[in-house]
C-alpha cells in the first residue's frame, strides 16, 4: 500500500502561494483528495456542485424534477433526488443555487439557470425525451467536481458549463462550441425546485435593470414554509432580447394585459415563471453569470454581488474557493492510501457544507419571525439538522471551528428569541423551523459549547433551554414532564422521543451546573433519568407506553415502524442513553447481557422484512441489525468501552469504516445528513468519538489511519498516530498520550485542546480476555444520583 | 330656504376647544355637514367607513364578497362593490382596513375583522343565507357614519360595532348585548378582499404573541400585482382560545402536520386563511381592537401601533379623527341650505381620502421596486388615480394643501426612480403600478406644482417627465413620437390617448420653460400640437387613425367603444384640448360651429344604445350627451368662456351641480374617482375651475353657493360671494375682484393666493346677447406658435 503524506501546513502555506489557475489540484493541496461525487449515488444524497466552506450558496447541477407531490400524493422517487443530483440520471436540468448536503428530506434548488441552444424551451422536458425541454444529456466523462468547482459538458447544446461560488454568490461560465451563434439562450426557471410541486412557488418577480443586470425574488412554500430567495444576477454580455412564460396562470392579470409582458418587458412576475435571455454574441463564445442570493432583499443581493462577485473573473472566484477549501481542509492532515485519503478528506469536506451562512455581507439576515435582523460581530447560520448533527458534526465543529461554533450557537439563540413558541431550532431551514425529527437537541450543542467556554451568556442559554424543554405541545413534552415519558397517544414515536428528551435534559442539567443554576440543575438531573421509565424490568429493550402506564404489547424490538420509535428500532434505540451507560447496563441486566445484546446487534442479520418498505434503509446501511444509515445508533460501537471487552467494538468500528464509507459514488451507507455521517467518520478515523456531547469526553475506539494531525484554532496540534494500523491490525493493544501509557477509555476536550500526541499500538490479535474496567469510565449520570 | 353660516374659523378654534366625546357633532364643526353615506348607492362607489384626512387606513364595512373573477371570467356585478360597501345589500360581511374612494376598478379590502356569536363560521356565507357564514344582517337605521367614525348594529349577533382610525391604524369597538357570553368570537379572514378571486391571497401568515397581540401579513395578487399588507393587532382582552382554517390547502404541509395547527397554535399560515379568537369575557361586554397596518414589515406595523394606537381609548382616537377632519374641512367655510352644505362638505371630505399616506411613522415605505425605502422629511403617498385626478383634485390639493401636494409630487418622483420603466405613476396603487387608463398625467401634476413654486428640483422633475414621455412601448408612445398620433394598431384607444399625450406634452413644455430647458421646451411645444393630427379638416370631431395615416371609417362620434376613445366618445373627447382651446375652435370650424356643437352636446339626449351595455355610464351620469360620470368632459362646460355666450355654460354648470351632486346616497352622477368628481364640485361651487392645470389659470364659471371662504396655507383668505345666487339666479351679471369690476374670464393662482374677495352679481336673466371676447382669454398654445 502506497502511503501519501499530505502537508500539515498546506493551508497556512496557501496564503503566500501564488494563485494558480489550477487551484486545488497542486500536490500539496488537500482539496485534491476530495471527491464530491462520493455519495451522489445511492443513499448518500450529497451534491457534486460548488460551494465554499459553510457557504450560503451551493451551486450544483440538478438532474431531474420529479415532483414531491402530485395532487396531494407523495411521490416516493423524489427521495432519491434530495440533493438535486442523482448520479444515474442521464440528463441535467440546470444549475440551481441552494442544496442540502445529504439530507433525507429536501427542499430548495432555488433559482435555476440553464444555457441552451436551438429551439427555445421554457419547460424542463423529461429524461426520456430531453429534446422536449431545456434539459440536456451529459456524460460523466465530461464532469469535473472538486471543492469549489464543478464542470460538465451539456452534450445536447455543445456547451461547457462551469460553476464556482463565494459565500453568498455563484459564478457560472458557459462556453459554447464555436460556430453558429444563433439560438443561444439562457433559461432562468423560477418554478424549478427540489421536492417541487405545482404551485410551490407562491410568487416570483424579476426585473431587468439596464442590459446586464437582473434582480428579483421568489417565495416558495415547501419544507421551508415561507422561503424568500432574493437575487441579483449580472451577465458578462449585454442582453439583446428576453422574455418569459408564466406557466401557472392567475385568473387575473389586471391592466398588465395592456402589454406583451412575455417579451422584452422589464417586469416579469407570476407564480410559475420561466424567463429566457439572448445575448449579444458578436465576439467570443463565453458567457459569465454572477448570481448573488440574499434572504433579506434585492438590495441585500446587490450588496452581496458587489462584495463577492463584482470585479472578479471566473477563475479568480474559482481559485479563491479552492484556497478557502484548502485552508479549511488543511486543518487536518492525514496519511493513508490514496483511497483512504479520498475518503478522509471527502468526509472532512462534507462536514463543512452545512450548517451554512445565512446572512448578507453587512450582517442583515431574515430571522425565524420573518423580519430582517442585524447580526453584528457574528454570522447567522441555517440548516441545523440537529437530530443528526448534535451527535458528532457539532462536536467536531466546536473542536475545529470554535468561532463558527459560537456563531452557530448565537444563531440558535436568536432563532429561539424569534420563535413564536420560544423554541430553539429543531431543524432550522432558511429562516423556517422544519420540525423534522424529534428531541430538542440544540440544547446538546449549546451545552457542549457553553461548557467548552464559548463566549455565550449562560443566563441567556439557560433561558432558551428551559423555554424549549417546557413547551407542553411540543411532541408530548407536557406528558413527559408529568409522567416521565411521552405516551403513544401524544406521539407515535413516544418511546424514542422519551430517550432523546432524557439525554437532552441531561445536557441542560450540565449547562445549569455550569451556569450555577442549582435548582434548575436538580430538576433536569431528574428529568435526565426519564429513560428508565421505558424499561419494564423484564425486557432489556425500551418499550413504548400509553398514557395510563400500560406498555405497548406485543412489541417487536426489531421493527422500526409502529413501535414507538423513529428511524431506529428498539434494538438500536434502547442504547440511546449516552448520559448514563452504566445505568443502562444495569437496566439491561448487567454487563454480560449487555455485551451479548450489543454483539448480537452487529452480528445477527436483520430480516429484510424489517426494512424493505423503508425508503431510508437499505441493506447497504446495515451491519447485522446495526443501522449506520440512521443516526440513533452512531455511538453504539463505542459502548463496548463500558465493558470488559472493548475489542469487540474495535472490530465493528473497522467494519463500519470499511463498509459504510467507501470512496465511491454509492459508497455512503446512508444519507450524509448534513455532515453527521462524515463527522462520525472523522472522529472514528482518529480513534475517539463524542458519545455524550456536553460531557467534554471523547470515548476511545480504534483509529483508522496511520496518522492524523489536527491544527487547532489555538495554534496547537493534536496528532493521532497508529503506524501499524490496517484492516487486519484493527485492534488496540495499548495507548500512549504524549509518550505516557494511557489507560483511560476516553480523552477529555482539554487533552486535545492543549495539543499533543496520542499513539495507538495496533494489533491483529484482539485481547479477548476480559479487560478490567477502569474506575473512571466515561460519563455516567448514575454515579451522581 | 334656511341658510346656515358655518364658522370660518371652526378649524382654528378646535385646537383650543376641550375634547368632547360627541366630537364632530357640535354646532360649529363643519364635519357635522359631512354625510359619508352620499355616493354609497348607485355610481358613487364611496365607502361609509372611517379614516382621517389622507389616512392610509380606511376601515369600513364590506357588504358582500362577489368574486372579481370566477374561473377566469370577470363577474360584472363586482363593479358595484368597488368600495366594499353597497348600500342596498342586506348584510355586512365584516370590517376591512383599506378601501379606494369612488374608484371604477378596485382591489384591497385587506385584513377583515368580524365579531360574531353562536356557531363559529369561518366563511362569509351568502346574502340570501347569512346564517351559513359569519356575516350579519343589519339595518340602516342603526348606522352612524360621520368623518372618522362609523357604527352599526350587527343584528344577527346583537353587537354594536364601531370603528375609527388614525393615519396608520384602525380601532374597533365591539359591544355585545349583555347576557350569554358563550360563543362570542372574533373572525379574522385573510382570504377576504375586494375584487377577490380564489387564490388572490398568495400567502398569509399570522402569529399570536402573548395573549393579546397578533402580528402577521398577507401578500395578494390583485390589481396591485404584488401587494404586501403587514399588520399588528392588539386586543383589549386576553385571548382565551383561538384557531384557524386554511380554506385553500396546499398539497404539502411538511412536518407542520405534527401539530394541530388549526387550534391554539401560534403560527397560522396558508393561502386561504381564516382565524378565530375567543376572549376572556369575565367582566364587561366590550372588545376594543387596535389594528395597525404597514407595507414594510411587522416591525413597521408595531411601530405604527405604538405611535398611533397604543395607550389611547377608542373615544380618544375617535375624537382625534373628528378633530382632524374639522381642522381640514374648516379650511373652507360656506353658506347655503342644510342640503347645500351637506353636499359641499361631503364633497370636500371626498377630496381628502385619496391619495393616501403610504409609509410608516418613521418614514419607511415600500417602493415601486418592492424594496423598503426611507422618506426623510416628507410622507410617501399612494393611490394616484391620475387620469381622473390631474384635472381638479390635484389642482385643489395644490391650492389648499401645498405641503401635501409637494409630498405627493415627491412620491411620484420616487415612484419614477423606482420604476423598471423609468415611468412616473399612471395609477399608483400600494407600491404597484396599476396601469389603469391612459396618458402620463403625472406630468400635469408635477408641472402645475413646479410652476406654482413647490420645493422640487426642476432638473429631477424634467428628467422624470422626459423619461416617462419617451418610453416607446407605453401605449403607442413610440408611434406617437414618430407620427404625431397613436395609431389604432398600437392602441385601440389611440385617438383619446393622442389627445391626452398632447395636453401632457404641453404640461412638460411649460415645466421645461420654467426650468430653463429651452430645447426641451421646443420639442414638447411641438408635441403639444399633436392633437391637430386627429382632425381631418372636414369633421369637427377628432378621429382615430391607422399607422398608414388612414382615418378609421366609418366613425360614430357618439359611440364610446370601438372608435379609438376611452371612457368618452369623440363628441365629448374632441374637446380635450385644454392647452389650446382657440386652436380647437378653429379646427372645429370657428366660434359659431363650436358653440353649436357644445350646446348640442348638452341639449341633445344620447340614445341609450350608446351606453346601455357600459358599466360605467347610466342615464344618471348624463346631461344630454355630456357625460359627467367620466372625466374627459369635466372641463367642457367652462369652454363657453372662449365664446361670446358664456351664459350657456353658466346654465349647464348649474344643471350639472344640481343633477350630478345630490346629497343622497345615490346622488353622485358617476364614480367619485378618488376625489376628482368632488373636487370638480368644490371648484365649480366657487365659480372657477382649472381647465388647463399647469397654466396657473382658473376659468370662471358660475358660483353655486352664496359665500365660500378658503383659509389658505399662507394665512390669507380668499372669499367668493354670490349673495343672490339660486337655481333661478344662475347667471353671472358681473364680477368684482376686491371691489373692482373684473372682466377677465379667469383668475390666476396669484389672484387667489394673495387673498381677497371675488364677488359675483347673479341674475335670473342671461345676457344672451353676444358678449365681446376679451383680448386675454385663458391659456392658449396657439398664440405662442
Amino acid at each position: 500500500m502506497k502511503r501519501i503524506c499530505s502537508a500539515l501546513l498546506a493551508g497556512l502555506l496557501l496564503t503566500v502561494l501564488p494563485i494558480l489557475s489550477g487551484a486545488g489540484t497542486g500536490p500539496d493541496r488537500p482539496s485534491k483528495y476530495v471527491d464530491p461525487m462520493i455519495g451522489t449515488s445511492g443513499m448518500g444524497h450529497t451534491f457534486p456542485g460548488a460551494c465554499v466552506p459553510f457557504g450560503g450558496v451551493q451551486v450544483s447541477p440538478d438532474t431531474d424534477t420529479i415532483p414531491h407531490n402530485v395532487g396531494g400524493k407523495y411521490q416516493a422517487e423524489v427521495y432519491s433526488l434530495c440533493a438535486g443530483y442523482r448520479y444515474d440520471d442521464p440528463t441535467i436540468v440546470g444549475f440551481s443555487h441552494t442544496h442540502l448536503s445529504g439530507s433525507g428530506h429536501s427542499d430548495l434548488g432555488d433559482i435555476l439557470l440553464m444555457p441552451t441552444s436551438g429551439t427555445l424551451h421554457l419547460n424542463p422536458g423529461t429524461a426520456t425525451s430531453p429534446e422536449s425541454g431545456y434539459r440536456s444529456r451529459f456524460s460523466h466523462g465530461t464532469e469535473t467536481a472538486v471543492p469549489g468547482y464543478y464542470a460538465v459538458t451539456l452534450d445536447d447544446y455543445g456547451i461547457r458549463a462551469e460553476v464556482s461560488a463565494t459565500p453568498r454568490t455563484a459564478v457560472h461560465r458557459y462556453t459554447y462550441d464555436a460556430g453558429a451563434k444563433d439560438g443561444r439562450h439562457l433559461v432562468l426557471d423560477l418554478s424549478h425546485g427540489i421536492y417541487n410541486y405545482e404551485g410551490k412557488t407562491l410568487w416570483a418577480s424579476v426585473r431587468m435593470v439596464g442590459d446586464s443586470l437582473l434582480t428579483g425574488y421568489r417565495i416558495t412554500q415547501g419544507w421551508a414554509r415561507e422561503h424568500y430567495t432574493y437575487f441579483a444576477i449580472r451577465f458578462s454580455r449585454p442582453v439583446k432580447d428576453y422574455g418569459c412564460k408564466e406557466t401557472l396562470n392567475s385568473p387575473y392579470k389586471g391592466f398588465w394585459r395592456k402589454f406583451n409582458t412575455s417579451h422584452g418587458f422589464p417586469e416579469m412576475a407570476g407564480r410559475g415563471l420561466a424567463c429566457w435571455f439572448d445575448f449579444d454574441w458578436d465576439v467570443g463564445d463565453e458567457l459569465v453569470v454572477n448570481v448573488a442570493l440574499s434572504a433579506t432583499s434585492v438590495e441585500g443581493a446587490l450588496k452581496n454581488l458587489r462584495a463577492e462577485g463584482a470585479g472578479r473573473t471566473f477563475d479568480e472566484i474559482r481559485n479563491a474557493a479552492a484556497n478557502a477549501w484548502d485552508e479549511e481542509l488543511g486543518k487536518a492532515s492525514a496519511t493513508g492510501t490514496e483511497d483512504e485519503l479520498r475518503m478522509f478528506y471527502t468526509s472532512l469536506y462534507h462536514t463543512m457544507i452545512n450548517p451554512s451562512i445565512y446572512d448578507d455581507v453587512d450582517g442583515a439576515y431574515r430571522g425565524l419571525d420573518g423580519a430582517v435582523h442585524q447580526a453584528d460581530g457574528w454570522n447567522n447560520y441555517t440548516v441545523f439538522s440537529l437530530w443528526d448533527t448534535y451527535r458528532a458534526e457539532h462536536p467536531l465543529l466546536l473542536l475545529m471551528h470554535p468561532d463558527r461554533a459560537r456563531d452557530m450557537a448565537l444563531s440558535m439563540l436568536h432563532h429561539q428569541a424569534q420563535s413564536a413558541h420560544g423554541l430553539l431550532p429543531i431543524w432550522s431551514l432558511m429562516a423556517n423551523e422544519g420540525w423534522c425529527m424529534s428531541g430538542y437537541h440544540a440544547v446538546s450543542v449549546l451545552s457542549d459549547a457553553l461548557i467548552a467556554g464559548a463566549d455565550l451568556d449562560p443566563d441567556r442559554v439557560m433561558d432558551a433551554m428551559v423555554s424549549t424543554s417546557t413547551l407542553p405541545y411540543l411532541e408530548g413534552v407536557g406528558s413527559y414532564m408529568e409522567k416521565g415519558y411521552v405516551p403513544l397517544e401524544d406521539s407515535s414515536t413516544g418511546a424514542s422521543t422519551t430517550l432523546e428528551y432524557a439525554y437532552d435534559d441531561w445536557a441542560i442539567y450540565k449547562a445549569a451546573l455550569y451556569a450555577g443554576k442549582d435548582s434548575l440543575a436538580r430538576i433536569y438531573k431528574e428529568r435526565a433519568r426519564s429513560y428508565r421509565n421505558l424499561f419494564d424490568g423484564k425486557s432489556p429493550f425500551a418499550r413504548a407506553r400509553y398514557r395510563d402506564g400500560r406498555w405497548k404489547s406485543p412489541t417487536d424490538p426489531r421493527q422500526t415502524y409502529g413501535e414507538g420509535f423513529i428511524e431506529g428500532n428498539s434494538y438500536n434505540f434502547s442504547f440511546h442513553v449516552p448520559q448514563d451507560v452504566e445505568g443502562l447496563i444495569s437496566l439491561m441486566g448487567g454487563e454480560k447481557r449487555f455485551l451479548s445484546i450489543l454483539d448480537t446487534l452487529f452480528a445477527e442479520p436483520l430480516d429484510p422484512k424489517y426494512y424493505e418498505d423503508n425508503e431510508d434503509i437499505e441493506a447497504s446501511c446495515l451491519i447485522g441489525g446495526y443501522v449506520h444509515g440512521n443516526e440513533p445508533s452512531h455511538h453504539i460501537p463505542y459502548l463496548f468501552q463500558w465493558t470488559s471487552e472493548p475489542w469487540r467494538g474495535e472490530f465493528w468500528l473497522r467494519e463500519i469504516m470499511e463498509r459504510m464509507y467507501r470512496p465511491e459514488r454509492e459508497g455512503l451507507g446512508g444519507n450524509d445528513d448534513c455532515g453527521q455521517m462524515s463527522a462520525w467518520y472523522i472522529f472514528s478515523a482518529m480513534g475517539f468519538y463524542p458519545v455524550c456531547p456536553g460531557s467534554g469526553e471523547f470515548v476511545l475506539g480504534a483509529p483508522f489511519l496511520p496518522e492524523i494531525s489536527l491544527r487547532l484554532d489555538n495554534g496547537k496540534t493534536f496528532t493521532v498516530k497508529a503506524p501499524a494500523v490496517s484492516s487486519r491490525n484493527r485492534y488496540v493493544k495499548s495507548v500512549r498520550l504524549n509518550g505516557r501509557p494511557y489507560t483511560k477509555r476516553y480523552l477529555t476536550r482539554d487533552d486535545i485542546i492543549r495539543g499533543g500526541v496520542l499513539e495507538f499500538d495496533m494489533t491483529s490479535r484482539p485481547r479477548k480476555k476480559a479487560k478490567p474496567l477502569p474506575s473512571d469510565l466515561p460519563y455516567s449520570l448514575s454515579r451522581e444520583m
